[in-house]
């Protein structure tokens, strides 16, 4: 029995440590010294190469190192039958709330702004508005869209949040559907996306999403890059409708040095770290949904691919 | 009856509308249109000039904009027997809370180390930390201190407080005088200043205080600038030792376009504002106090000119 392991961005030895404890008798291996096909149970991965998932005929799980997928299921190869899991929490809320709450209070403290007039040793001071004054809308209320609302809500500032489906968050107003989106968007003065990526998010933060926002409003992506139509947020901000962003998640990641993202002034870019995914918490995750399959019960984290998520 | 209103940094016309509601057949007159000296009663400043209060023989009491009240107490021609309040609360701890928070979650989600690379168009991660191993120092636990403790507290963060005098905040360890100064700036990560300025607190964060911080430690100041040692805290950040600084407060006021601070990459400079006075919530305690010595009773606030605070 051979788990595969196939990501950029983790550590293999973290993970070939965790396995040799919980599985002692499972190979290990990482892509692409694969091992003969079939001995291929589970592929523990992240962004993996399309058409690769497709070569394994044993293949009983694909365990995804995140809670977003649609780089998987956007693979065109991909088995129809094996189930797709991703991580449904393993630590990715907590890190995730924090930025977001960092970011909500750089705007609301003009920290853009002292920045700048800094490189000019110019003294002058923005007026402040109390967290009371700045609104801020949560788009996605997921398990992650729910902790991150709820901090910022505990932070003192009146927090609504956006779903395509209906929730209920105690002490967050929830806005639903189309149309209730534009209302969502005007009520807020700061806008953090944490929406899964499917068909009916790619580009939803555009030139017509940014008309609805408010005069001076800000931007934060801790999403997909996909989600924001890139060109209308440098149009809106330049045009003056927006104060700026803080962008975590890119099209194209590393972001290409020639972006215009990178040498706006009035937007911030940090490199996807806004949610390191944890080995320690991951790995719970993973093992666990590994001895339910094994003893055959339903893992948890179950992606449904018609929703996308 | 007079008020005399001498401020550089806060809005005569806004407190002149205070004052013609609450008080109206009392006269308002702003620095340096005193009208006859013997006709002022209260004096409302910040910043006063040095022998100005000496000017008033009549006066009953001198009401501070604010909570630091070092620039009255430094003017050695203060009437001895005129009692000096202070704003005991007035909206600041919030703001100030807030600013800290906002510090601390800067340094520890590395937002400038990011903002360095953004320059280069560099994609680099750094490691990320919990916040339960991002301990916190708070140095004074007055009302703003305690605020500020409960607040980073509460966002996750271990905190300790130092004051000079015993003191209890539940949930926070509280080390006292100058023998526990050294382990706890040991055991702190952030060190966030919001003493009152003393001459015992003077200079209190130099090259000896950062010494005993860990390497790699950030200081956060919004007490008073003649806290720190300007040329020890530039130094310590260019041995490598301290990490970096966020200052809201400085010897000289506007900071001089020529001082190191404003050049400096590893440090933030704000512009004194950390804390804006609102005055809708000073104004509650100014009218207050004048009420209440009208009516013979003790004011809130009242300085202990030996303590210096």
């Amino acid at each position: 029995m051979t788990l595969l392991f196939c990501s950029d961005s983790d550590s293999p030895d973290a993970w070939r440590a965790v396995f040799a404890e919980a599985f002692p008798r499972m190979s290990f291996r990482i892509w692409p010294d694969c091992g003969p096909p079939e001995e291929v149970r589970f592929a523990l991965v992240w962004r993996p190469p399309p058409g690769m998932l497709s070569r394994f005929p044993n293949l009983e799980a694909i365990l995804v190192l995140g809670a977003g997928v649609d780089s998987v299921l956007d693979d065109p190869m991909l088995p129809a039958a094996v189930p797709v899991l991703r991580l449904v929490e393993a630590g990715l809320p907590g890190p995730m709330s924090e930025y977001a709450l960092a970011a909500v209070l750089h705007f609301q403290r003009s920290m853009p702004a002292y920045a700048s007039r800094q490189r000019e040793a110019r003294w002058l001071r923005e007026p402040w508005q109390p967290a009371s004054q700045w609104p801020v809308g949560v788009m996605g209320l997921g398990v992650i869209g729910g902790v991150v609302a709820r901090r910022v809500a505990a932070a003192g500032y009146p927090v609504a949040g956006w779903a395509r489906s209906p929730k209920e968050l105690r002490g967050i107003e929830v806005f639903r559907g189309d149309d209730q989106f534009g209302d969502f968007l005007g009520r807020s003065r700061v806008v953090v996306n944490v929406l899964p990526l499917t068909p009916s998010t790619r580009n939803i933060l555009d030139a017509g999403a940014f008309a609805h926002m408010p005069r001076g409003a800000y931007v934060v992506n801790i999403g997909r890059g996909e989600h924001v139509a890139d060109d209308d947020l440098v149009a809106a901000i330049d045009a003056g409708h927006l104060a700026g962003a803080m962008l975590d998640v890119f099209r194209q990641e590393p972001l290409p040095p020639a972006h215009a993202f990178w040498r706006h002034p009035k937007i911030t870019v940090t490199p996807h770290a806004a949610a390191p995914t944890v080995v320690a918490d991951a790995a719970g995750q993973v093992i666990e949904n590994i001895r339910r399959m094994e003893r055959g019960e339903a893992p948890m984290g179950i992606v449904d691919r018609a929703k996308g998520y």
